[in-house]
């Protein structure tokens, strides 16, 4: 089993019958979302909200019956990836696209878990790409203002065409290398007309579940 | 001649040839686009960019030509209307529902003026109601979120269905009579997942044009 199976399923263990579950996004996510449905099938009962198209489409692929997020209005535990996480458990998501219903999603769970492989654990945030979303409408001159800021702006692309939100917006991703303030960072830019969000998820993850070899090491939110 | 199209005719006067201009939205800018159509005719030179579908039709029916945001990066000089105005010239804005497009303009505008009937310039913001632009997942937990603030909300509708921006978003209107601190506000409503702008604009017009009466007052940020 590699890093990111084995992360995904010790976190079922979290998952209690009768919970409303947000599934997350993402090559982690998918091992969790296809043991849920072999647990469903063996007579698990939870109401589950998916973050994106992607995953809806897995979960009912498998055979699980997704509820829209405006039908439930909050979530008991939401089970997520990360593309890298802090020692304060604060991180970095949205290497999938799909960070602002992730990020709605999470603001709405009682608890909210992530799972990672090894790699994703990290000193200082930064080495991946920060994600931005921002409306279409002036992108051009947001990725001016974050040229202006040292921030390496690349507008997202996909198969030479921009790449496009679940919400029909654009992703601009910052290469900092290093953020030394996630705080004060995810404020000022999510304070800029045309953003609609950032991918900094700070003091949102309460577990983090890390695949390391063979197995998982769980660190938890002081 | 109303105060509206007073405050309009005047804002004329600042527009000079060879200008990128922008173009709000509203009862008023309507004088305006209407006065600047016969200018551009009379041979004045400017390149319009838009702020809402509502204000590019009415160009266009003019025969003014409106250029793509992104194809300018900045504007010279934005006019627009505002739906109240205080002494510091903060204002609130979107009761049009243009709030979004309106606010990454101005962000982009190295001058911003905006005309004004009287009624408009009050002592303290907030009577008016304050909207919040919201992406469609998640809205009914912003809603419930904005009740526990006691912030009133009221999600906009328009004939019976629940009113779309030029984006695909939400507008939820909040009731609150009195603002006390207009920029402690808009970054906690803006800093909330799930909202895409806030419709006050703090710091940001630097003139105020009032019709008043038979003529204007004219107000320049200190």
């Amino acid at each position: 089993m590699n890093e990111k199976q084995l992360a995904a399923e010790k976190s079922i263990e979290f998952i209690k019958s009768g919970m409303i579950l947000g599934l997350g996004t993402g090559s982690t996510v998918y091992f969790l979302v296809k043991k849920l449905a072999e647990l469903i099938n063996d007579g698990l009962s939870v109401k589950c909200v998916s973050t994106s198209r992607q995953t809806t489409e897995l979960a009912n692929s498998l055979g699980i019956n997704i509820f829209e997020f405006n039908q439930v209005n909050y979530i008991d535990l939401t089970i997520d990836g990360a593309d890298e996480v802090d020692e304060n458990l604060n991180g970095i998501k949205g290497g999938g696209g799909a960070l602002l219903f992730e990020k709605i999603a999470a603001s709405n769970s009682k608890q909210i878990i992530w799972i990672v492989d090894s790699k994703k654990f990290v000193k200082t945030l930064g080495k991946f790409p920060l994600p931005v979303e921002v409306v279409q409408y002036g992108y051009k001159s947001l990725l001016n203002k974050f040229i202006d800021l040292a921030y390496k702006p690349v507008l997202r692309k996909k198969d030479n065409d921009i790449y496009l939100t679940d919400s029909g917006n654009y992703i601009i991703d910052l290469h900092l290398n290093e953020i030394q303030n996630p705080f004060e960072l995810e404020m000022k830019i999510k304070m800029l007309p045309g953003v609609v969000e950032v991918g900094l998820f700070n003091n949102i993850a309460s577990v983090v579940i890390i695949g390391r070899g063979e197995s998982t090491q769980i660190i938890k939110r002081k």
